[in-house]
């Protein structure tokens, strides 16, 4: 689907012209660029940060191919000498980044990158791109499982996620936030993620009787069968599990679960459990499943719906009720210069910055404060941490498995306030004394100098 | 970002559980699923089908290779006669597919795919998400296109897709649907589309003052450069850009454009262009961003402001208001046997199927009509063509620009009712009398056997 040789070009047209323009300029200066989300999307009151190891893996790995040069050329839109210095161009730059599965809020900088401005700058869409993607999925995937109230959340959105490289991305991202599996198997195989599934409705339609379908597929696996009961009426297709379940009973086996896709979950779920436990088959699981959103999750958890576990695909997989974020990448600092923006709303905070992270004495999340990178607040954790320099990653990407705990333990710390689904509390955020008053005094100089022509 | 060996793994773990209970149940036969569209989203009217080309380059290309069944192995989940088997499929089915840049309208298959059900079953996670995001573009950017009343309009969403397939894929849908150009280099390269774009604030933001930078970017692009002039303060940004076309004018040559991206676009247009109007500078073009979809666009167009260009980016690039289709692949012919599933709400046509489309005599679209594959309408052209036949594409796929002409003149020819962005009138789509008999009696016949347990 993508050409991984072609990463490089995987850019707005305009970060090559501006470099093209940088290097006839002769600015090779360091420059510092800032990421971070200017807003919350409705109904939400924190972030999960995903997708830096695919961010560092890019920078890594940059470099121009000939053959991305020859079509460069080909536009008529450069000039010679500047493509032959972009066929030597390599990420030689440093990143710091708030790791992967940490709560982030907004304002905060996920990570600055400083570089060469060339450099800095056209890596940006790569960085946006990856950056906003996962970090919108693992925020949607963290409500579904939230609201799940422990019931296990699986992944199944493969089908309606936009394109294959955001099906990847959010089963990575649903895993780290807690999401128990996926159903995308190359999400398995490359990220470590357990992978579930069993049946859809075109295998059932495929027999001409339901129960013939059903006795196929357990046939076929006899310790792992979830049936789908809803494809012609949920509650005869329950009966028809239950007599299954007998058959595979008294040849030494068990059925696993039924899933529930269509209708009304709630009165369903309800009804095929007592005709489950009437028939004495009180361990047979119930899954649920079909546009599902944290909402309905919510809903179902509130009335005590009997599900074991839920599949959620489209709306999550997508983030449907908010599918992208107000995501920045501002240049802050130029050649030891701050930097600042003011067009109208959006003023950015100049200069390289950290997060500190205040907890209490129990670990909860109290506040953070933003302020400048050299500075030291005494008893919070500073969030970035160096994971890049020079153009080399720092250390090994943790393993999904590994973020996912991390991400775990700190979202237990996080009081449900902030975690509602529906008009959260404001997490507290702000800025340092010295950064505040620093970015007073820029942006009255910066407004001063631009108003005369 | 995807790994090509492993395309075959993009696929929902239940799709190759369910084949290997196909194979242990010696279900070879041929079955039919079909794709469909099941309603509009809010605001839609039609469709434009795209998305095709990846998908038979996937079925053509389409093997799970030993590392992938090396993995299905681990698992635990398959068995190892059935791994066997697995490695030696190939897709080797029929396609009937409405060629890309057609419209489609809710219900009408899409694509029809006749293979032995297991190549038939797995390929199905791919096709949806292929055919979903492509088709939610190429409608979504239609109405951008049409919403912008003949200026051009040029796909800037790159950072903010969903991914990077994604990001590809909107390029490319754009394009076909009347965009003229895009912001992403590799689309460029690869599909052969124009690309577009000068500068960011960034740029702006790394001079000490606004006039330098631009001074800076002309220099290396004399004959190209649109200047973004909202960084600081938009009508003082316009002002320098009047100096610095008059400095290009002295030196032979001309400032192509400005762009703003910020504030209100209405107001700060009329200003900036009678502030170039007024320094006899008419041919200086104005292009805006920021934020920008169909509504904003029909906004401005209304008020006649006098912008020649838009950019836009994230609310295309996702279809932000209605991110995903109501997409369904159901399986409708098994063994020769017409099947369809009875969920509740959601019943589906039995059989393999043709769409006739009905024009008048100015070549206006009047209505189409589902029928059965085998039925011939006079005076109705039939949409589905043969597009595979026995796992082999027929014939080179069109090029970008050639299905962009198709779309064009067709969607020339639909009327203005079924293209207003809100309540769209309904276009006329019947079942022929033969498939609506057909549907009823299997219908009441499914209905029946099914209840029986």
């Amino acid at each position: 689907m993508n050409d991984h040789n072609h990463l490089a070009l995987v850019t707005d047209l305009y970060q090559l012209t501006m470099a093209q323009s940088y290097f006839h300029s002769k600015k090779f200066e360091s420059a510092t660029f800032s990421l971070f989300i200017r807003s919350y999307p409705p109904g939400r009151g924190y972030f999960v940060c995903t997708g830096l190891e695919d961010v560092l893996g890019y920078l890594a790995g940059l470099f121009f191919e000939e053959d991305a040069i020859d079509y460069l050329r080909s536009t008529g839109i450069f000039a010679d000498d500047f493509l032959k210095f972009l066929k030597g161009v390599r990420f030689t730059g440093d990143v710091w980044a708030i790791p992967e599965g940490r709560l982030l809020f907004r304002d905060e900088p996920i990570l600055e990158i400083s570089a060469p401005i060339i450099e800095a700058q056209i890596v940006e869409t790569f960085v946006i791109n990856q950056i906003n993607l996962q970090t919108l999925i693992a925020t949607k995937a963290s409500r579904c499982v939230y609201a799940a109230q422990g019931r296990s959340v699986v992944d199944f959105s493969l089908r309606r996620t936009q394109g294959i490289d955001a099906g990847m991305k959010v089963a990575r991202s649903s895993y780290i936030t807690g999401c128990t599996a996926t159903s995308n198997v190359l999400a398995g195989k490359l990220y470590g993620i357990p992978v579930v599934g069993t049946m859809a409705h075109s295998f059932v339609s495929s027999f001409e009787q339901e129960i013939d379908a059903f006795r196929s597929f357990v046939a076929s696996f006899p310790e792992n069968s979830t049936l789908l009961i809803d494809t012609y009426d949920t509650l005869a297709g329950a009966h028809k599990a239950v007599k299954i379940a007998r058959e595979m009973a008294a040849s030494g086996h068990r059925l696993r679960g039924v899933r529930i896709d269509s209708g009304d979950l709630l009165s369903l779920a309800r009804e095929v459990r007592r005709i489950f436990d009437e028939a004495g088959l009180t361990d047979v699981k119930i899954a649920g499943s079909g546009g599902l959103d944290e909402y309905d999750l919510a809903a179902l958890s509130e009335a005590g719906a009997p599900y074991d576990s839920y599949g959620v695909g489209t709306r999550m997989g997508i983030s449907a009720d908010a599918p992208w974020l107000d995501m920045a990448y501002k240049l802050v600092e130029h050649n030891g210069r701050p930097v600042l923006k003011l067009s109208t709303g959006k003023v950015s905070s100049p200069a390289k910055k950290q997060v500190f992270r205040f907890v209490d004495g129990q670990g909860r999340l109290k506040r953070d404060v933003i302020g400048l990178r050299e500075e030291n607040l005494p008893g919070a954790e500073p969030l970035l941490k160096k994971a890049m320099e020079k153009g080399r990653v720092i250390g090994p990407s943790p393993a999904p498995k590994d973020i996912r705990e991390c991400f775990l333990q700190e979202f237990s710390c996080l009081d449900d306030c902030y975690k509602t689904l529906q008009n959260p509390a404001a997490y507290q955020v702000d800025l340092s004394s010295r950064l505040a008053r620093f970015r007073e005094e820029i942006q009255q100089q910066v407004a001063q100098d631009q108003l005369d022509i």
